[in-house]
């Protein structure tokens, strides 16, 4: 299993990339390719105390760093020579089984369009973090790639979520369910109507119906199907009230003496729910859809969050996922038409 | 000011109801009209050992119930003997200054459409919660009310969301926020893009410009405008964050001895907290748009929330909410037309 590391990607680049990738090899003993400025990666090496490459890891030299301030659309043309740029290409040539990326996440959506493609038949790649819920964790697809969608978008999602969960994560039987401001399936906009419509007809989906927000954050689903627009909104307003019970619960504990104690008497599960609630460990969110593995760490990760990326890359890219999806790219077709002609009639 | 009270609707009528109804009659010197069955209102007055009606409390009797099973659209026409429908009369004649009901939250959309009418020009009317945030609490508009929306809906939100925060709560210039999946004027699908268009040359409105998730829970604005679809799936993600931290806590804090010892020495903190997120302070969403005050409390109101909601009704009550509105309709009227006539350009 060889992981290919854009060393160059994300806030922290590349000091924590690369830390993050030798823990990985270590610990997981995969080999790694890290892609960018041979100087600034060796430097990192150097400042660690590390004289030499560690065995199964290698670098590929690339010259330009695309950042955040790049526009996602055009990032790969302005910079053909980034490291973004070439990890997708060393990827799409075999020559990694997976790629790892903290980059702009606009622009390895876009490029990896471009360069890796997207298995055939698929409509659109997706963003999919996994969320901790109380007893186990979720998949939401998507979660900003795409803010408008068509039911066949939605239907895909549910596959590509589905299999995922399935392949990748050993999760049996996934209970996949459509976000909406409603269980009944009278619920929300026309196009999750029809959306709900189709997937209730999908034998290969564990469809468990509507999803309203608050189950999905209480984990009645494994795999919650929704656009990007509202994916994003749902996301990001999770992390907001977990930082907002999260800096109560600081301030609660810091307040005097007394509190200090009760913050002692209670250390385990604080640490244990903050385990829970560590991004780090489950950060990476696969782009689902495309016929490699791409996995895009959180543009703030950190050498323990880099390593939790490609500990998650390992299983998708040790299963045959593309293969998979392809396998049903028939049925997602026939429904899909099916529903077009129902609809024309 | 004379509040009326839905005396039959919600899960617990109409004994939380009414009880609720005569803690506001004593508290806050409000004169109270209580609607529906005066067999079973007496009853609750009875089983409390209440002999005579207190003073400032009357009853209108209706001899039918409006249910959660009852279908919104069709409720009003098929009760219309129902509390609900009555209370509705009662305001629209102006028996009472601001209606409180706990009912079917469509089917009180759909009749006080009907019955009470939305302010003239206003397209839609919308259901506004109020929630918490860490230093205060915001507005959002609109809930669930609609799920599809126009530029001129989010508009109006945007003025009628500011309206109430102002007058109703006396927050000074409020602060508005369009929930979008990024805070770049860009972002989000095109019905957004036009939306902020139009809201950023809204004299009359504090526009911060969008709004992420996160940054809405936090309390960036005083006003969240968004469509009823996404505003429903915020609110309720927000509710099951809530209650993951919730009871991950009680549980933390019941796991042994040593832990219930730091729950007693959290315990101001905790009950602070606990205040602050009990919906029963802040729980009567008020039904903008109308042209008289609606105050929708939750379903499972009980009689501390029936207060609260009474509580909110009465500033709403006292300022000229619908006037002001109607003060403003020109402006509305004049910006959606220019950005029209801008789109056929």
């Amino acid at each position: 299993m060889k992981i290919i590391i854009d060393a160059m990607g994300g806030d922290n680049a590349p000091r924590e990339i690369v830390r993050g990738a030798l823990i990985a090899n270590k610990e997981f003993g995969v080999d790694i390719i890290l892609v960018g400025r041979v100087e600034d990666i060796l430097q990192v090496l150097k400042d660690d105390g590390i004289t030499d490459l560690p065995k199964g890891v290698e670098i590929a030299h690339a010259e330009q760093v695309v950042t955040m301030e790049d526009k996602a659309a055009t990032a790969m043309k302005d910079k053909p020579e980034s490291s973004m740029v070439l990890s997708l290409k060393l990827l799409n040539e075999g020559k990694g089984d997976a790629l790892v990326t903290a980059t702009n996440t606009g622009a390895v959506l876009a490029a990896s369009t471009l360069i890796v493609k997207r298995i055939k038949g698929v409509r659109r790649g997706a963003l999919v973090p996994t969320m901790p819920t109380p007893k186990g964790y979720c998949l939401l697809i998507d979660c900003g790639a795409n803010v408008e969608v068509t039911e066949e978008y939605l239907l895909q999602f549910a596959f590509l979520g589905s299999a995922y969960s399935k392949l990748a994560l050993g999760v049996d039987n996934p209970r996949v369910g459509l976000l909406n401001n409603g269980a009944e399936e009278t619920k929300g906009t026309q196009l999750l109507k029809n959306t709900h419509n189709l997937l209730k007809n999908a034998k290969e989906i564990n469809f468990i119906g509507n999803v309203e927000g608050n189950d999905a954050v209480l984990g009645t689903a494994d795999v919650i199907v929704t656009d990007g627009f509202t994916g994003n909104v749902y996301l990001k307003t999770v992390e907001g009230v977990g930082k907002f019970f999260g800096d109560m619960l600081k301030s609660m504990f810091k307040r005097n003496l007394l509190t200090k104690i009760a913050a002692l008497l209670c250390y385990k599960d604080i640490k244990a729910f903050k385990a829970k609630m560590d991004y780090r460990e489950t950060g990476g969110a696969p782009l689902l859809g495309m016929s490699k593995p791409i996995m895009k760490a959180h543009g703030g990760s950190d050498a323990w969050a880099i390593r939790g990326a490609i500990k998650q890359a390992i299983p998708y890219a040790k299963c045959d996922f593309a293969g998979y999806i392809s396998g049903q790219m028939e049925t997602m077709k026939a429904m899909t038409s099916n529903a077009q002609s129902e609809v024309q009639t």
